[in-house]
């Protein structure tokens, strides 16, 4: 997928809100040493870009994918240090996501294999920016809903996130910022229909196939 | 910088040598269990591309910056799955690059806010694929040099590296795989003038400046 106005860098976060930094356990603990200071990114490059309606193929030997929902922020101009009070004006749009890795049980190393595989990333089209805190993703496999997420547990909401990326890192014009990925999102074999949806952003729909990538 | 014919993604990756993989120490122990199995990839996205010349602004609060000299790939057509004895087909040329991180201590995050800060990876313009084996990269710091490093003892070679990410990942055109940094390259403290050359790849020069980014 290359359609616009998504053209730039997708840029993801984890441990966004509270449901997963409790899930995740004593993060005073080493190797983390304490709760993230700073927002914690993964990029999705354009490879991983898909639209609604895509078969995306599982790496080979990999039997199933987490499946998680999200939403992003499409930048419409530049975003560099900017306040939270000014993040909002930077953002054209929102899309609904369906974010895929491969399981993986740590983060101790970049995560690029796990999460940047081809059509990795399915996006639904962009539509208008609405207060995310209101939004419910349901996520359903095969017709059955398997999970059910609000964004009102953000831990940094969209303004207070876009702001302070942006204080060490310029975003562009066509850029998204995805809002945060559930730690542990559902999982869901090859051969498996998926559907995300929620009120007032539509859904994205795609099948999971049996891995012809390595 | 968008000078072409970069336009796409930038990857980078670590512990491709075998000075890196000794520096670190016990791969064995824990979390790591291990050498790594498949490359161990980062991304500098658009926001990081400076050209030779550049004036590059420490992020606010960081005293210094290592700056890892490198070789880039540069993709001249796509590379899905392709066997070693074909990888280098794909590649129109090599750039020269400054790759810039911030001291970290440990790869136990994604590293995204320490690798991909504004202007963090100078590149050099492109020049015709040569085997980077006999490459030596000689980084000065105000006219001293600093280090030196031959790019013989690369673990995965460009071919071989190449061939292994396009497994998972499709590359495109204008796409760029660095070939691998040291670990802990050298670092310099803002105010310092960097240059790195090699013969037959030119030189990029680079100012580090005290840090307007948070």
């Amino acid at each position: 997928m290359n359609q616009r106005p998504i053209q730039g860098t997708v840029y993801g976060v984890i441990l966004n809100d509270a449901a997963s930094v409790q899930a995740l356990g004593d993060l005073n603990a080493a190797p983390y040493k304490g709760a993230p200071k700073a927002p914690v990114l993964y990029i999705k490059p354009a490879n991983t870009w898909a639209a609604s309606g895509a078969v995306v193929g599982l790496p080979r030997g990999a039997p199933s994918a987490e499946v998680a929902a999200t939403v992003g922020l499409v930048l419409g101009r530049p975003a560099a240090r900017v306040p939270v009070a000014d993040a909002l004006a930077c953002v054209r749009g929102l899309v609904l996501a369906a974010d895929l890795s491969l399981p993986h049980a740590s983060y101790y190393r970049p995560a690029i294999r796990e999460k940047c595989w081809d059509s990795s990333l399915v996006l639904g089209a962009m539509q208008p920016l609405v207060d995310v805190a209101g939004l419910t993703l349901v996520t359903e496999v095969n017709g059955q809903p398997v999970d059910s997420r609000s964004l009102a547990d953000l831990l940094r909401p969209p303004a207070q996130l876009l702001a302070e990326v942006s204080q060490w890192m310029t975003l562009q014009a066509g850029d998204v910022l995805l809002v945060g990925v559930r730690y542990q999102a559902p999982q869901a074999p090859a051969g498996s229909r998926l559907r995300i949806s929620t009120s007032g952003l539509g859904s994205v729909e795609f099948t999971l196939a049996a891995g012809g990538q390595a």
